[in-house]
Order: C-alpha cells, then sequence, then structure tokens
C-alpha cells in the first residue's frame, strides 16, 4: 500500500493535479517491493465522462528493473479550473535511541 | 490512500495476519479524512476460493462518527500455517527546527 500512496501523490501533485477529487482505486500487487526500490508511477488517462469532469485513470507502477509490481485504475473527478499548491518541505527528523531523551530534548 | 494503508496493516496483523500474501485491492473513497479522525477497519471474509487458499474480504472503514469513509474488497492469499510476527516498536522521533542540526547532532 505504499504503493498506492506513491500513485495518489502522483495524481494529487501531477495528472490531474491539485484540486483533484480520489474517487476509487483498484489495485493488484504483480511483484513483492523490497527496501531500497526505486518505483516510477506511469498514469494515463484512459476514459473521460461524457458530461461530467470523472476520468478513468490507468496506473502502472515499475521498479528499477522495469518489472511491473502494480496496477490499477483510478477513478478522479478533475479540477474545473487550474489550482496551485504550496508544498511544505518535511521537517527534518531525527531518530533516538532512547526514547526517554526525546521528552528531555523537547524540553 | 493512508486509509488504505489502515486496511493493509489490518489484513497483515490480523486477519488473515501474518504470513498473508497481498494480491490486490479496490477501494472507493465516500467521504473526506481530516487530521485528528479515528478510523476503524473491518474486514470480512466474503468468499473463498475452492481449492487455492485464496480470500475475499470485504473492508469497510468508519471514522469516529460512524460514517463510512471508504469501502472496498481486498484479494489475499492466506498463509498456509499459523505464523507469528516479531513487531520492533519504532524508533521515538524528534522534529528539528534547524535541517543543519540533524547531521551536527548525528556526528
Amino acid at each position: 500500500m505504499l504503493t498506492g500512496a506513491f500513485i495518489s501523490a502522483a495524481i494529487a501533485m501531477e495528472l490531474p493535479g491539485p484540486g483533484t477529487i480520489y474517487l476509487g482505486q483498484t489495485l493488484q500487487f504483480r511483484s513483492p517491493v523490497t527496501l531500497g526500490d526505486t518505483l516510477t508511477v506511469a498514469l494515463e488517462i484512459t476514459d473521460k465522462h461524457s458530461s461530467r469532469p470523472w476520468l478513468t485513470i490507468s496506473t502502472i507502477v515499475r521498479n528499477q528493473n522495469d518489472k511491473e509490481v502494480a496496477r490499477g485504475e483510478a477513478t478522479v473527478m478533475a479540477p474545473a479550473k487550474k489550482e496551485t499548491v504550496t508544498v511544505i518541505p518535511p521537517p527534518a527528523v531525527q531518530l533516538l535511541e532512547d526514547p526517554d531523551s526525546a521528552s528531555v530534548d523537547a524540553n
């Protein structure tokens, strides 16, 4: 399902992009994904509703060896006009060996 | 898709549990999920292949107001025998205001 999160991010940020409402997703998991793999998400709009802004998007995820690890279809409602979004970079994170030191450092 | 990750975790840890191979998932997103929501995943085995260990599992996710936020179906290969898994608690994490301090502290 981490794979699914990458698809979700690609839809929300790229195609159709910000303002998209995610209605549904099907996914078949074809091959295992392991630590260190590099995944590429390919999106292709395959169908458009005749009157409503509903799109069907083919979603295929491949690993660094071009092996298909997952495929499926997304159903989305596309935004009616172009929208932009400001992405705030996530804060830096430090892993703490000793959980107790977290509260100490936070004070 | 965070919702999907919760379903994935429930399948991997509870029903059928450790050793399960996740073959596919369909999801319809019914209502928005917002920060602070408490989600509950309900799993029900709805079909079993006559000869192979393939199960269809109904997956319904509700929020704290019992409103359905997502529903779908998982297809899994159940483990042939009971397996157990040791879950290592994730390390404590500290967010750093200044990204530079991460490398300093790590040295």
